[in-house]
């Protein structure tokens, strides 16, 4: 399963150029274009192994009344660059190194927004269940090392970044959170979001070492629109759910979604077990990349490699969210009075379900 | 774009067997297997041009301390028989012989729940905004003529029967409701539900014929399971949505999804404008078909043709479910009186969104 390049290498075989291109359309919805990459940043993917793919979504409609607001979306994926025995600073360090050769072929790409991994900074430990070396990459949401660079870089390249990191929370009395810190194009931190809802499934104990968020569902005003994160990363388990959940996210909230996942296989030191009755291992299971972003009308990109690193540079029109909005009137029909009572009333605790049952004879 | 069979019969053209099964695996999950189709129900199948198909899913775990929940789903979707200018009487007749022959195949196959496709007794003719003559359709929940035809048939083959109609309510000054009524497999009806979502979209224009639903969401209790109803019909313009979202449903509530869709190109008297600039014109576009059921895992059957009726039997065990609930642990962590008092005030008058705004220099 790790050899397939990708989804679309595989679809990219069909011998019919008819039946590939209504494969397409009935997966993905309307075509995007490529954009063509520039000479350097072809340079840069070939020698680093990187998968670069740049794609324009269908044109919004031109309106009279207000311009295009063209964005240029970054999304990265990437493996750990060293063992994960290897001292703390070194891992840190390597990554960083990696990570900033990916953001430069971003903003030689123009991106705008460039969103980073869940956790980049770290390989996903949570498999373990070991609080000791692994919080040692934990960090403060202005001060933390991956922060601060990415800040940095921020500032250097005018690019929004989204720096999602394990976080230590020093000022509430040092507990840990998983939270994405979003970093304005100057280089300063806008303000961050903690992950709200904590699997508890297979390798992923997540809810060992943090909560379920506490930062509610803000939006961040940034000077190239309003991003709401929605953020993703699965396991091998799990393949088949990624095209489907952040896809319709997009389609029922009438917003663009970017779906990114780690690459590679990451061992740990230990051996753990994964509570399905397996023998203990030292290895998550592969992670298969893949990287997305799909819009409110359901069109999305094709995915990055699921075995490389990778760079999707993705131009859309945020006019399209409103364009979409008032075509499909979703928010008009959601009746969200009658699902706030549905839902308080599902919360309480001697709740009954409205069960239709046949007549008794 | 009428002219492909289906999706799945374009991926099946993919030369390397490796690679057509990858891509089976990472776009409908673990592998259904099929159930062979009695000698009967070939012959049916080729005599009257449906697509028959039978799948099952791979199995849940067997559990100690409960049996194998199995029930096979039986799925149908058509196309309309008569031209869309006969006399209503006609056209009904001759839908409930159509959709009768399909039934009593579904039956042959060991059936316990047959769904029928929304508004089945009548085209869909909401896209021409006339009352007259189309209402003649719409029938009593209890005495209307294709509600009672089911019952019939429900009783004569033992098998819960799902009616989608356009309801008509004398009790409550005539209004007009779409409503599933669900019938058992005594051949009474356990009680209905109304559509809780009216689409304002394209030539949808349902919501001149009838409001968003007053039945709440019901459970209904039969012999074979509880049901819980989700159905959806789509248009030409949203074929790539149609594999995603009620996939998705599926997966973020636990249970089965049966995502049933029409047949063909229904062409009316009179000529209507689609709101979208374009010539008058009198058909509504083609219904795709590619029917399909979905797991709680996210596994999902093949569809059925995208241009032949037909009859999708798919045997899932009830028992995965829990077990899905269980593994995941979606229900835990869905912070049900957060979302209820995020709705409530995302409903008021004077909600605010919460805007995390950088710093003014």
């Amino acid at each position: 399963m790790e050899k397939i390049q990708s989804l679309e290498a595989i679809l990219d075989t069909i011998p019919d150029e008819n039946d590939r291109k209504e494969a397409y359309r009935i997966l993905y919805g309307k075509p995007s274009t490529k954009i063509e990459l520039p000479e350097e940043v072809e340079k840069i993917a070939k020698e680093s192994n990187f998968d670069i793919k740049g794609w324009k979504f269908v044109p919004a409609l031109e309106e009279e009344t207000r311009k295009k607001r063209l964005v240029r979306i970054g999304a990265i994926q990437n493996s750990i660059v060293l063992p994960t025995d290897k001292p703390i600073l070194e891992q840190l360090e390597a990554i960083h190194k990696k990570i900033g050769k990916l953001i430069e072929a971003a903003a030689m790409m123009n991106v705008n927004v460039c969103c980073l991994q869940e956790s980049w900074p770290s390989p996903f430990f949570f498999c373990t269940r070991e609080k000791f070396p692994w919080l040692q990459f934990a960090q403060d949401v202005f001060e933390g090392p991956s922060v601060k660079f990415c800040c940095q870089l921020a500032k250097q390249f005018n690019m929004v970044i989204v720096c999602p990191i394990i976080e230590r929370d020093t000022q509430h009395q040092d507990i840990i959170w998983n939270t994405a810190v979003v970093v304005s194009n100057h280089g300063e931190v806008i303000g961050y979001h903690r992950k709200n809802h904590i699997p508890r499934v297979g390798d992923f104990n997540e809810s060992t070492y943090y909560m379920e968020g506490n930062t509610g569902h803000p939006v961040f005003d940034t000077e190239f629109g309003k991003l709401e994160l929605i953020f993703c990363n699965f396991g091998a388990l799990s393949e088949p759910l990624w095209p489907i959940e952040a896809r319709n996210a997009a389609i029922a909230n009438s917003y663009f979604t970017v779906a990114i996942n780690r690459i590679g296989t990451e061992e740990f030191p230990n051996e753990f077990t994964s509570g399905d009755g397996q023998k203990a291992h030292k290895d998550f299971g592969h992670f298969y990349g893949s990287t997305y972003v799909a819009g409110p009308d359901g069109t999305r990109t094709p995915g990055l490699s699921r075995i490389q690193d990778g760079l999707l540079v993705t131009e859309v029109d945020l006019n399209l969210i409103t364009q979409v909005k008032d075509k499909w009137s979703f928010q008009m029909t959601q009746r969200l009075s009658d699902y706030a009572q549905l839902l308080k009333d599902a919360a309480d605790l001697n709740f009954q379900r409205q069960i239709i049952k046949p007549n008794k004879k």
